[in-house]
């Protein structure tokens, strides 16, 4: 009850005064949303000049910000970061068609001021980028299972000690740049017609991730640890993170330096 | 052509001589690895104890094996290691149904003993897993580009500076059972339907990567480094990978001290 009314618990007028970015964290709520973006609009001076983001992973900046006034409404837009936000530089930009110009760049030029790395999404899609991204890997990782082809711990391989590495430092178009003598055009040229065949196989293999896959997939997750061991387990990664951000800064300023 | 003839170009029965294991490495064709595993088999003594693999990505092990000797053909696999094979640690074994559990029990030892980590399929597929969720990924990523929602250079940077840094040292399921502070099971309940939806819209909006894309890619690419270029940046991701693979051997160790 107190998280669905925050104008309630909180001065927003006194929260405003010389802040020029409201990062909104709240709950995946659309209405819960809608009326926090609404009593911020209502109390913000008409001549502030602020960007207002909503941290949501899944509602689009047009479903909550649509029945704000012309004048708010075109300070808005998304700004997803992953989580561990702390551990993690990306941040999802993904303004709505109404957004003007301005708040996309003050928002974007604010993350880089902080260190977070933001994308663009140059249109509304749901899911944003990371998350298509992740569930279009994660489908064929639930179907593999469901298929009996493979064992959760198996499919974690291949990323932690496969796909991942380069992934981690590349992106997967720069992966398959340098796995062609003459970069990814011609990788298409290569490999173009057996990729198109595989994802063919994988249309027509594709499962539904039913309970049992799922019960496996926990089942294999808890014999690593326990349930109650999740939230340690959780303190490991973001120092696992920590560590691997320092590392990559590290081996970036290296390679630079081996330019000069 | 002196690719084409192996066997006359080596000496097969010496080379043989106190081999356990042999692993192919020819290019991909099929008629190709067809006759070698054929001049190999003759060549064998009988009661020679070895085991054969083919390093293909895209070859079954039925496919090549098929026309050997029953004796010979129980003893191949498919042993894929990843580009590039001296820096990722990850092989998919591949069994044929007429591979023999000793033949895949044996090569999976062997990829320990070297350092690698080997991972199997229960089933013969196209792709292995390797590829299969690798494509799965590249899919949605070709798309993302040639429906107008993100530049290139941001798509490899969800991954780079974003998905990738979990997924270089926890697989997909981890990710997702650290998201959940009930794990995996939980992440379902909370995340499925959003999960499905979104997997809806991606097939429904799903595009072919036209030749206009694949040049829209390279050309992203090229602004990052010329063709020529691509061989010396090869030679800055094998480094990369390989001061990777000895951070995480030392954060492990970290960790794992710290547990106890």
């Amino acid at each position: 009850v107190e998280r669905a009314e925050p104008a309630k618990n909180y001065a927003i007028a006194r929260c405003l005064l010389g802040v020029t970015h409201v990062q909104e964290c709240l709950p995946e709520n659309l209405d819960l949303k809608k009326r926090f973006f609404q009593e911020l609009s209502a109390k913000m001076e008409t001549d502030t000049i602020i960007t207002l983001a909503s941290s949501t992973s899944n509602l689009t900046c047009s479903s909550w910000s649509q029945g704000l006034p012309e004048n708010r409404r075109k300070q808005c837009l998304v700004a997803h970061a992953i989580n561990p936000p702390h551990c993690i530089p990306l941040v999802e930009i993904v303004p709505s068609p109404w957004t003007c110009p301005e708040t996309t760049t003050r928002v974007m030029a604010l993350m880089r001021a902080v260190g977070q790395v933001p994308v663009l999404l140059k249109k509304e899609v749901i899911g944003f980028a990371v998350n298509r991204l992740q569930y279009a890997l994660l489908e064929e990782a639930f179907s593999l299972v469901e298929r009996g082809i493979m064992s959760p711990e198996d499919v974690d391989a291949v990323m932690s000690d496969g796909l991942g590495l380069r992934w981690s430092f590349l992106g997967p178009f720069e992966t398959i740049d340098l796995n062609a003598p003459e970069g990814v055009a011609q990788y298409e040229k290569f490999y173009g017609q057996g990729m198109r065949s595989v994802l063919r196989d994988m249309k027509a293999t594709r499962s539904d991730w039913t309970d049992p896959t799922i019960r496996e997939i926990d089942a294999a997750m808890r014999r690593k640890y326990p349930v109650e061991a999740i939230s340690a387990q959780r303190v490991r990664r973001d120092e696992r993170l920590m560590a691997l951000s320092l590392h990559k800064r590290q081996q970036q300023e290296q390679q630079q330096k081996s330019k000069l």
